[in-house]
């Protein structure tokens, strides 16, 4: 070929981001193109099983997969995608090990970021609601569970442990629907491992805004589902919505309140920050595409496709937020960065859906497919095959398989893999001749000087020496533009670490703070 | 019966502990005793499995088992032993949901509460070495090691490269060497997956400060061992220990430095910080127990075993910290603590051990039983059907076989499970009427108020209205005693939460930042 490769550069690992990498491997070789993907993990989700982690019964490991096992020839950048500037072509990431900002250049781009979860304007919620999405997210609310039960279960107080056995669940979607489905099941089977819980009242309530749950399904299947979860035990409000929530309770719009120490939340979604700050046309916040995927203003260069995308089908739809109409985009983008490169005729994006599968657990689940609308075991049977069928890897199909058997035959898991936090503000040691950061470097962190001492270099020249009780790195920090001074430790240096975000924090709401480190700063002169 | 039932209280949910609790269930009738075990996890680890996390060959929940399911006639405390008062017969343990300390009394205790790491007196251990002994650990060393290799992958400075695909393991013990086997399978595995890292060098470091690894085992087997680890790749560094680290190296006694950004130490070991508190008899900082395992001056009360406790056997030797010997300490304490409530004879510990085996992983192994001594596959399938058959439980026996028999096939997984920290210093929201602490509350953080008003109160009194900008909490912090008033807020409340851990380091750091808290307390003359 005469040209080098051309720069395929894909931000997402979701079912969009990775099928579309997955095409373009079968359909382009080694020499047309590279292929980069960034994601902020190096695995994808199998969204379909994730309620399971809840309950434990699908090994943490086989919900997900490793993107360089799913796309051997593409090459993965586990960042942040941070910025995205269509004019210079250029995707700036995250830091890694190393705080300096890492810039990508693309011919071609695929934005595949999907959506994040967004409490804006619901005080208290991101403080005390979990979200329901990435795996992180359910492990999470796994853990939170067992903790709720371990605490009943020692707890005297019985407003507290009432409240401990309280879990609310927004949203009444399929996302919602399975996560209550899974932990109604999951609470109420482990429970009798609690001496003291057993005769305990539990409540698992599931609150959606709509008239019935499930509204991506026909009516009757609907009223199935609410019908079976609540001879399961669970709650359903209808009509009513989480506002706010506290500590201690969830808030809904109606006023009603739901005394509680758990609330999950599946709803609202927003776009990602970085794709709120694209200068283009924009519906309700997605990214707007015309029929072959192509944002508007960038035809043969940039392409959106799942969450973050507005899309119609041909038949005029908009494309639902689902995995099959999300693998179906990335064929229709990669065909055409195909045509794109070697020329040829654009494909149009046709699918208009083949079903709606929703699990309820315990051998039940709503289906409608074909326009045929099934329910209960022969739904289960049909959700599971499928799912099934549609993990990739034989490997990971093998496992799932045994982890469904082993849990026909025996109880929940209730282990809680609880993991440390990374900590914020933290120590932090330096050798004599270590640089604590360099002139150029991103300002992420503030240095308060423990023991030792260190030197303030700019551009060779010498500046300063600093010692204990004396602070640095917060001009960058506080300007938020890069190191404008090396500091390299003089002895054996500990350090106190503010990280960026706890500094701001501590800054924004503590004037005197905040006042500490300018006096410092104006006194120095120039600060590092 | 005429009494009421004995209360039996077991600190530490290990081998000894579990074990105790497990015997004692057998021996004891529910009218005869209580027991009650206290563990920060609410599941057993099985240690000699807790390597093959690393690879992620094993499940994760599968070397591991919830304690209610163990000894379900027991109950379960999830929380952390903070204070022993043997005169008062009493255990304080840490605040659950609410910031209240629980005491438990007992008539029976079992003190079984292992070892920590202890990085003293070795500067840069505690902030860069990963210590390998709770499933937690074990976990974030795997994300860690995946976490390199993703950086190596798209980093282009070769210095840097270099140093993240350099691990250094601390200790030639069975744990470090079976840790070393391990990482070092994993990373040459799955290299492969890295497009950049196919061709480059990976060194994989162990140091020993004795003259051969493995001291626990004869020298023809340890010799083995360091053959076998050195054919696959293993540096093995003799007569030297790790000395300091800090973020991009390793400090060796000698004087060596190993430039790298994963370092893990299996040594040392202390008492926990709750033992080292009591005041009796000890050797080495190891409870000091008689035959019976009893501690001194505590007979038919008190009993330490596991790997806190200083264990002569009736030949004279001391008893190493290993499975074999914990479960037999737990089999002869829970028989004394059984003779001590219906009366007859004690038992004496005289298990002298069986033999010791050790991993390297990829079909081989040594051991050393009855007298012989075993290299190599045979010791390897040794290993696995000893392990496999002292695992408890059908469920995780048939899991584990599962787990081995898909590791033979496939290549091991990568996807870095990342969990997200709790975030130390944080916002949080109140309603109006919510109570932020309560007068006799232990005072565990500090609140700044970024928006919204609360009111003081002590003893039913109003004292003060704080608002926007003022500080409230820091007396109970600074004087590390509990609340002496509630506050509770007005109106919707946001604040700053600082815990006490950041909050103290910030302000013996900042001399300024503890200034204005000063101030602010002397100003209002009684703080919350």
């Amino acid at each position: 070929m005469a040209a080098s490769p051309k720069k395929i550069l894909i931000l997402g690992g979701g079912f969009a981001g990775v099928y579309t990498a997955r095409s373009l491997e079968r359909l382009l070789r080694a020499d047309e193109a590279e292929i980069t993907l960034v994601n902020r993990e190096n695995y994808w989700v199998y969204q379909p099983m994730l309620p399971e982690v809840i309950s434990g019964s699908i090994g943490l490991t086989d919900v997900v997969s490793p993107i360089r096992r799913l796309c051997p020839r593409t090459r993965l950048v586990m960042r942040e995608v941070e910025a995205i500037d269509l004019a210079q072509r250029s995707v700036t990431v995250s830091p890694g090990f190393r705080p300096v900002a890492t810039v990508l250049t693309y011919d071609y781009l695929v934005i595949a970021l999907g959506n994040i979860t967004n409490f804006y304007g619901m005080p208290g919620m991101m403080e005390n609601a979990m979200p329901f999405r990435t795996l992180a997210d359910a492990l999470a609310v796994r853990n939170h569970l067992i903790h709720a039960l371990e605490e009943a279960d020692c707890e005297d107080d019985p407003d507290l442990r009432k409240k401990l056995l309280t879990f609310v669940v927004g949203g009444g979607g399929f996302s919602g629907v399975e996560a209550i489905a899974e932990l109604n099941d999951f609470i109420r089977e482990v429970k009798g491992n609690y001496q003291r819980l057993r005769n305990e009242e539990v409540r698992c309530v599931l609150v959606q805004s709509g008239e019935r749950i499930l509204p991506e399904m026909a009516e009757p299947l609907a009223v199935f589902a609410q019908k079976l979860l609540r001879k399961r035990g669970v709650e359903i409000i209808l009509k009513d919505r989480l506002r706010a929530a506290t500590s201690e309770r969830a808030i809904l719009k109606s006023g009603v309140e739901i005394p509680c120490k758990t609330i999950i939340s599946t709803v609202p979604s927003a776009a990602p920050p970085v794709i709120e700050g694209l200068a283009c046309k924009k519906d309700k916040g997605k990214l707007l595409v015309d029929s072959g995927l192509c944002l508007e203003g960038y035809a043969d260069e940039v392409w959106a496709l799942g969450d973050c995308a507005s899309i119609k089908t041909a038949g005029g739809n908009t494309a639902p937020p689902t995995a099959q109409h999300a693998t179906r985009e990335a064929a229709t983008a990669a065909a055409n960065i195909v045509a794109a490169i070697r020329g040829g005729s654009k494909s149009v994006f046709a699918f208009e859906g083949l079903g709606t599968l929703g699990s309820l657990g315990h051998g039940s689940a709503v289906a409608q497919i074909f326009g045929l609308k099934i329910s209960g075991l022969l739904a289960w049977f049909l959700w599971r095959s499928i799912y099934l069928f549609k993990l990739p890897g034989m490997n990971r199909k093998f496992r799932v398989s045994m982890d469904w058997f082993i849990r026909l035959l025996f109880a929940p898991d209730l282990a809680q893999l609880r993991m440390t936090g990374d900590g914020n503000i933290r120590n932090q040691h330096f050798e004599a001749g270590d640089a604590i950061f360099n002139q150029g470097d991103l300002g992420d962190s503030v240095y308060v000087i423990r023991a030792g001492e260190c030197e303030v270099w700019r551009d060779g020249k010498f500046l300063a020496m600093l010692g204990a009780g004396e602070y640095f790195g917060e001009m960058a920090v506080m300007s938020d533009q890069s190191r404008n001074a090396t500091v390299r430790a003089k002895s054996a240096l500990d350090v106190l670490l503010i990280p960026k975000d706890d500094f701001a924090r501590l800054g924004e709401n503590l004037p005197a703070f905040a006042e500490v480190f300018r006096e410092m700063a104006a006194k120095r002169g120039a600060g590092a």
